[in-house]
């Protein structure tokens, strides 16, 4: 059984300061890891108060690049110095984890091709280790550097490792009806388009429209759940919202 | 024109003193690659007094490998750590230089199968970024991690990205005959095998002999010098051995 999970940006930062850790929610995620007895697991996590001021300084996201080299390494030091941290809990939790940063592994010839090869990901799998990646910058051709974002890594890497199950752990305990309800199952954008603020809502990274269009397109179920429930999600159960 | 340069762990690191930077070395290094005027460059650097000696305490080598993450994660640390020197010092004289690390890229079947995707090395270039590569440690099947030295990364990139040139900078201004002398070109082992300590001699990483025959396999010349042969080499000649 293969696992992969995001931890969102805004579940582990405080949003509202730069480069700040949430740390008791990232305490409760790895408590959560370290205490899951999935056999293989990815974790991968967005960038919250880290990466994100960054990449707006800079002009920086999924489609407008930077070719200076002074704003792709502020943008990618804050996502390593997060992924530092999340490293840094699960290992203090016998968590076997070791980083994996995209910007070292990824490139894009376009906004449709992303090259991410998954060897090193699956190797450590084999291994016994728990790959960490995250959102980050990638060489993007013509255009510089552009944001991958953590939501993107999971559809790409969960298909290319053949993942069982796939989960995202938001700030919200599932997507939300009109009405603030947890819809328990999507199988079509249209059914909750209007809910999500119609299909033009543009979020090209981190905002929940975006989330469910990348989930509708992976060939496997996936579940969106909040903290609260990424225990019954590591256990085998579909917290939140499945989306199929 | 696409050329690789390796700067050598002993060149720019104090050997007789655990994680300490050679600066001096590292300045003249830099100011040389700064100086250069060669379209496409990728740098590569090995461990020095960074990797070597944790390495050494986790009984790691390219060969051992260990599936303990916190021996993982001290190497591949203080190897990011001296990676992190050498962007710096590059990004102080304007050199787009951006980090790529063999752990989150490469993994190896066996010890003759060793995966390392180039997408995001050439996608770098193309967009103008200087991608600086270092020894790191990598999954490895049925090993966990093992060692995949600067050497074994030179060969392996500059083959896959069709590199024109392809140098090798150390302590010595070549390879050296049993008196000491440069010898200026090499067509096989053979020729150097009693000067090198013999056809047997085993240095897995970082030893001359061990870097002859890397260089020996590939399918274009290579260039081994030291220091006061960078800027030679950068500038289009051949100093020190020619390796073809």
């Amino acid at each position: 059984m293969t696992t992969v999970v995001k931890l969102g940006g805004s579940v582990i930062t405080d949003k509202e300061r730069d480069e700040t850790l949430d740390g008791r929610a990232l305490d409760r995620a790895a408590d959560h890891i370290a205490d899951a007895s999935t056999d293989d697991l990815v974790v991968v996590h967005g960038g919250g108060s880290f990466g994100h001021p960054h990449a707006d300084e800079h002009g920086v996201s999924t489609t407008d690049g930077t070719q200076d080299a002074d704003g792709a390494l502020a943008i990618h030091g804050a996502m390593t110095t997060l992924n530092r941290f999340v490293v840094e809990r699960l290992r203090e939790r016998d968590v076997p984890a070791l980083p994996v940063h995209p910007l070292s592994a990824a490139a894009r010839a376009d906004a449709a091709r992303l090259s991410l090869p998954t060897d090193q990901v699956s190797t450590m799998l084999g291994e016994g280790f728990v790959p960490v990646l995250h959102g980050d910058v990638v060489a993007h051709e013509g255009k510089g550097v552009t944001v991958l974002s953590g939501d993107e890594i999971v559809t790409h890497v969960g298909k290319a490792i053949g993942a069982d199950r796939i989960g995202v752990c938001s700030t919200v305990p599932g997507v939300l009806d009109a009405d603030g309800d947890v819809i328990p199952r999507i199988d079509a954008f249209g059914d909750v388009a209007d809910a999500l603020g119609g299909s033009d809502a543009t979020d090209v990274s981190g905002g929940m429209a975006g989330k469910v269009r990348e989930l509708l397109a992976l060939d496997r179920p996936a579940s969106v759940f909040d903290l609260d429930g990424l225990d019954a999600f590591l256990a085998g159960e579909r917290p939140g919202t499945t989306i199929e």
